[in-house]
C-alpha cells in the first residue's frame, strides 16, 4: 500500500500544470444551470467531464439523461468485493455571475494570479471534481487500480435545486448502490484548518398568501373600512417569534433533538465566535434565541426566516392590494418532519383567526436534516486522510444550510455522505471574482489519494 | 336672468351633437400624462383645449408653460367688479389604458352605445370639461357675457400627481386670483341624486427602510444569527395599530377635530351603509376603527395604511435580505399636520427601539386635509343649481381621498373651490371601458349654467 500510495502521490504532482489546465479549460464553459440561454454551454461541460473520467481510467462512462440536464456517470469497480464501494458526488453547473462589473478578470475567462485560479466554478465545485478524479486517475494510471470500488455521480443541476436528481437516483438505484457518498462540495474553516462536516440543516419552504378585497382598492376611497392584507401578514409574521427570537408556532420544537454537552464544548471550540458572525453579517447587533450561541442558532436550533413579502398589483403608493404574500423558509434540525412543521404554521394561522381576510399557506419543498454518524468507517478514514495530510484533527462542523443532493442520496440509495472539501471561507463561491486557492486544492489532491487508499485498507 | 338663463339652455340643447362630437374628438388624444411616449398626444390635447375656448368666446386664451405639460389659462371678465370670479379647475390628461383587452372598444376610439359614451378620459375629466365650457359658452354665444367672471385652468398632469401645478400657481399668482374655486372633477352618487363634496382626506406619504447586514445573507448559514430585517419590519407594522384598528402612534390623534352629532346623522343617511363598503371592496368581512361607521373611517378618521413592501436583491426563496421596506400613507383630516404625524411615526419607531437592525424613515410628499365651509356662497349657489336642475337637495360628501390641485389651490391662491361633478360611481374611471353617463351629463350642463346665473345673481 505504502508504495502505491507513494506512486499516487508523485502522479498527482507531475500532473499539476495539467490538472491546472483542465479547470481552466472546464470553467471557461458558462455551464449556468439557471439560465436556459447557456444549455449549449451546459451540454458542452457534461461531455468535458465525461471525457475526464474517460481520460481517468473509469469505465463505462456515460451521460444519463434526465428530464432536464444529463448526469455524468463512471466507475471503477474492479478493487475487489471486499473493498467498499463509494459514490462520489459533484456537479458541473455554475452559479450565474451577473455582477461581471465587479469582477477583476471576466467570469468565463479563467486566470490564475498568485496563488489563486480566478473563474466562476473554480472552487463550486469543477476544481474539487478536477481533484477527486485526479486522485482516482493518479491510482488508475500507476497502480492499475483504486484501493476502493468508486462510482462518479456529477449532476448538472446543483446551482438550481437539484431538482431532476431524485428521479435519476431512483431509475438507476442499481447502478448507484454504495456502501456510502463521498462529496467535497465544501469548504475547509481554512488553509491550515480541514473539516469534516456531519450535520446539514433540512427544510421547509411554504409560501404563505393574505387576500382581502377582490381587487386592488383606492387607499382613499376604502382605507380604513377593510383590513389591508399587507398589515394581516406583517400582524402574522410578527407573532411567529416571541420578543426573544423563539419560533412560536405550536409543536414547533417537539422533535427537536437536544444537542448534549459534550457536542456544545466541541462546537464552542470552533472558530465561528460572536464577532465571526458580527464580520461575516455586518449587521449591527447578533440577535437569536436566547440560550444558545450565534453558531448552534445556525446550525442545532430550527429557524423559521421570512425570505420574501411581495404584494399583488403593480404597487402604487396609493392602492390598499387585493393580496400580500410571504415566502417562509423553516431551517429544521433532527428529528423535525418538514410536514408536521408546516402543520404547526397552519395551525397557528388557524389559532389567530383572522376573520377579515383569508389565509393559504401552500407547501412547496421539504426535507429532513441530515446528521452523520461520525463513528461511520467512512468519516473515519476521512478523519485520518485530513489529519496525516495537515497534521491536525479536522474539525468536526454542523452547518446551517442543506444540500438537496445529500437529502437525496439518504433518502433513495440510503446512503449517507461523508462531507468534507478543499474549498476555503473566502472563495467567494456565489459572488464576484470566485476564485480557487491552489495550495489547499493540490494538498486536497493528496488527502483524496489518502482516503481512497485508507479506506481501502480497512 | 330668467330670459339669459333660457336661452343659454337651449343653446346647450341645439348644440347636444356638436358637444358629444368634441367629447370624442378630443377623447380620441391618448394625452397619457404618466408614459412620456405619449407626450405628443398630451401636446394635442392641450392644443384642442386651448382651441376649444377661443371657440367658446374666452378671452386670452393660452398654453401657459410649466416645468411638465402646460396648463391651458382662458378667461371671460367681462361680467362687472361687483360679480364673483370664479376659477374653473379641470385637466386634459388621463390615465393609462393598460388593460387593452378588457375593453370592449378601444380605449381611444370613443364610441357611443346606449346612454354611454365609451372612452378613456370620458368620464374623468374631457366630457366634465366640455359640459362647463358648454355652458360657458352657452351664455356668451346668446347673451354676449357669462352671469359671473370666469377663469379656466385645465392642467394636463393631474393623473401624474399634479407635480408641476404649484409651480404654475406661484408664477400667474395675479392671473389667478379668484374669489373662489370649482371643480367637476367627481361623481354624484347616483343619476338622481346629485352631490356635492365638503371634505377631502389630506396625507403624508412616507418610506420606512429597516436595514439589517451589509448585503444579502445565506438564509441556512446565518439565519438565526441576526434579526431578519423582514422580521423587524413586520414587528414594526404590527405595532402601528391595536386590535381594533386605532393608530398607536403617539399623539396621532391630538389634532383630530372630532365630527359633531350633527354631521354624523347627515352622514349616515348617505347609502354608503356596511352593505355598500362589502359589495365595492369584496372583502370577507369589514374592519377598522371602533366606534365608527365605515364611511366615517373612509373620510372623518385619519388612517395609517402600507401600500407597498418591498426587500432589496434579488428576492432568491433563501435569502434573509440586507433591507426591507414599507411605503406608509397617511391619509389625515382635519386638523393634523402631515409633518407632525411623520414625527409620531419616528417616535414610535425610537420608542420600538430596536437595536439589531437601523430603520431609517423619509418623508416624501404630503397635504392637509380639505373642510369647506357649507355655508359659503359658492356652496350655496351650488346647491341650489343642483336642486332645481334634479328636483332634490344634493348630498354633502366628505371623500376620503385627496385632490392634490385642491389642496394646492386652497394653500398658493387661498381660495376654497367648490367640488361638484357629474360623473358617476359606476363609469370606471381608471379601470377598462370607463365612460360617460350622457343623460346625466346633460343635466350636468343645465346645472353649470344655472350654477353662473345663481352665482351672478347674488
Amino acid at each position: 500500500m505504502a508504495e502505491s500510495f507513494e506512486k499516487a502521490v508523485s502522479y498527482a504532482c507531475e500532473n499539476d500544470a495539467q490538472f491546472r489546465e483542465e479547470i481552466r479549460e472546464w470553467c471557461a464553459m458558462a455551464s449556468i444551470s439557471q439560465d436556459s440561454t447557456h444549455d449549449n454551454d451546459v451540454r458542452r461541460a457534461a461531455e468535458w467531464g465525461a471525457n475526464r473520467l474517460r481520460r481517468a481510467g473509469l469505465a463505462h462512462v456515460a451521460l444519463l439523461p434526465s428530464a432536464g440536464n444529463p448526469v455524468i456517470y463512471g466507475e471503477s469497480l474492479i478493487a475487489g468485493p471486499k473493498k467498499p464501494t463509494v459514490l462520489v458526488y459533484g456537479h458541473y453547473d455554475v452559479q450565474p455571475a451577473l455582477d461581471q462589473s465587479d469582477w477583476e478578470s471576466p467570469a468565463f475567462e479563467p486566470v490564475e494570479r498568485g496563488e489563486y485560479l480566478y473563474a466562476r466554478g473554480a472552487s463550486d465545485m469543477k476544481g474539487q471534481v478536477v481533484a477527486v478524479v485526479g486522485a482516482a486517475e493518479a491510482f488508475l494510471k500507476t497502480n492499475g487500480v483504486i484501493p476502493i470500488n468508486l462510482k462518479f455521480l456529477i449532476e448538472g443541476e446543483e446551482e438550481n435545486g437539484s431538482r431532476n436528481l431524485r428521479q435519476v437516483l431512483r431509475q438507476q438505484r442499481e447502478l448507484l448502490a454504495c456502501d456510502y457518498c463521498l462529496t467535497n462540495d465544501l469548504a475547509m474553516l481554512s488553509p491550515t484548518q480541514p473539516a469534516i462536516t456531519y450535520g446539514l440543516r433540512g427544510g421547509a419552504l411554504v409560501r404563505l398568501t393574505v387576500s382581502g378585497p377582490d381587487c386592488d382598492l383606492h387607499s382613499g376611497v376604502y382605507g380604513g373600512a377593510i383590513k389591508n392584507p399587507i398589515h394581516a401578514l406583517c400582524e402574522l409574521i410578527a407573532g411567529m417569534h416571541d420578543e426573544g427570537g423563539r419560533v412560536m408556532l405550536p409543536d414547533f420544537y417537539n422533535r427537536v433533538r437536544q444537542i448534549d454537552d459534550d457536542e456544545r464544548i466541541e462546537l464552542a471550540k470552533l472558530p465561528m465566535d460572536e464577532q465571526y458572525f458580527l464580520r461575516a453579517t455586518g449587521a449591527p447587533a447578533l440577535y437569536g434565541e436566547s440560550g444558545f450561541t450565534s453558531y448552534e442558532r445556525t446550525c442545532v436550533r430550527p429557524t423559521v426566516e421570512i425570505t420574501n413579502v411581495e404584494i399583488s398589483g403593480s404597487g402604487g403608493v396609493s392602492v390598499v392590494p387585493a393580496s400580500a404574500s410571504a415566502v417562509i423558509l423553516m431551517r429544521l434540525v433532527p428529528d423535525q418532519d418538514p410536514e408536521e412543521c408546516y402543520r404547526s404554521l397552519t395551525e397557528y394561522l388557524q389559532a389567530c383567526g383572522e376573520s377579515a381576510v383569508r389565509c393559504d399557506a401552500s407547501y412547496m419543498a421539504g426535507g429532513r436534516a441530515i446528521l452523520v454518524d461520525r463513528e461511520h468507517s467512512g468519516i473515519k478514514a476521512m478523519h485520518r486522510a485530513l489529519e496525516t495530510t495537515w497534521g491536525k484533527d479536522p474539525a468536526y462542523v454542523r452547518e446551517g444550510g442543506s444540500i438537496a443532493a445529500v437529502s437525496l442520496l439518504q433518502e433513495e440509495l440510503e446512503a449517507i455522505t461523508v462531507l468534507a472539501g478543499f474549498g476555503l471561507p473566502d472563495d467567494n463561491i456565489h459572488g464576484a471574482n470566485e476564485r480557487l486557492h491552489l495550495p489547499t486544492w493540490r494538498r486536497g489532491i493528496e488527502a483524496m489519494i489518502r482516503f481512497f487508499d485508507d479506506a481501502g485498507s480497512t
